[in-house]
């Protein structure tokens, strides 16, 4: 599939890349809250779109063709930069650090203004998106990696915007497909609970006899 | 609750509002994708870091204090422009113009980079990010609006990044439950499919014996 890149960036180039992009993703953060939020004039407001026309002028004379994929490199470092929910270089992720350990999956993060459903509320459908993306990393981190085949929500009770906690854990494999749950808990306890069913793809299946192989 | 708000702003102020903040998340918006995609070099990142940085700078010194909630106007206008998958002030949005009519509601919109998962694919999470916005306007347009209780996503293959076409549209009411159904689809068919269950605010039941009435 298109987007998977073997690329061989020591490690001085990736931590260049990372010094070098990191902060225009910080900034662009920052400036999505900024959006919702700011009340300056319209005097103001034109002065700051000047900024960022010419941000955009300066960045876009060199572009990738397309989104950031998966590169890994020969150092065993996978870089999924570009990704919505953990993406350091995607401004649409929080982006959450998601810590394994314990047999379990865990992130603590904050959501601000840009991620608002009903007012005052984190939307419905990002906490799926968050969720979504903790039990996929914790079928992987049990050794089980896999696209969603399923994923359901329950919303327990109104998420508030702030900081949260989200866990997630395999419950149990059976063949192809790894159930997985895991939930968002504010500090009154749990808001969303999810399970998901990730399918174990080909390439992770061990079926090693050539008819069947792929 | 707090973030429900009723101004009296006139047609002319939300238009102002619009023409002065709709181009910072316009701008925002596509610095998300080129945060991803630049290559240019650490010269010219730097240069266009100072330039957001300045922007940052004059959008902080007036901020309303928490996120945008929905400001309702006299004339009826009803302004969600905070929301994560609609609002015309945030970036995080793509944002989706969700049209009503013949019994269901859609949208016809296309997704950058910044919504990515797997390489080259929408993020699963970002399906159900916009499913679950979709299935709750299908529930208010038909007169049910309410909080998502349950959501269920079922991936029936890969969404590709680019032009998309959601639907959705109420299956049945039962009680309280309003079961909604959906689905985002690509030239070649239904990527996904979700089902809703949105669950009717007191105040829309009509339970109006002043003992039950909240």
């Amino acid at each position: 599939m298109s987007g998977y890149e073997f690329d061989d960036a020591t490690a001085e180039e990736i931590e260049a890349e990372s010094a070098t992009y990191g902060p225009i993703a910080h900034a662009t953060r920052r400036l999505a809250d900024l959006s919702i939020r700011t009340q300056v004039s319209s005097e103001a407001a034109a002065r700051a779109h000047e900024h960022l026309e010419a941000a955009i002028a300066l960045l876009e004379t060199d572009l990738a063709d397309g989104p950031y994929g998966l590169k890994h490199s020969s150092l065993g470092i996978t870089r999924a930069w570009g990704n919505a929910v953990v993406g350091l270089r995607n401004p649409i992720a929080p982006p959450l650090n998601i810590v394994h350990g314990d047999g379990m999956v865990w992130s603590d993060f904050a959501l601000t203004a840009a991620y608002e459903g009903p007012p005052s509320l984190v939307h419905g459908g990002v906490s799926a998106l968050i969720l979504d993306q903790l039990l996929g990393e914790a079928a992987s981190a049990a050794g089980k990696p896999g696209m969603t085949g399923t994923l359901t929500l329950r919303y327990r009770r109104a998420t508030p915007l702030g900081a949260l906690r989200a866990e997630a854990r395999v419950d149990r494999a059976e063949g192809i497909k790894t159930y997985v749950v895991g939930h968002i808990a504010d500090a009154e306890g749990v808001c969303v609970e999810a399970e998901g069913v990730f399918i174990l793809p080909r390439w992770a299946r061990g079926e090693e006899t050539p008819e069947r192989f792929e």
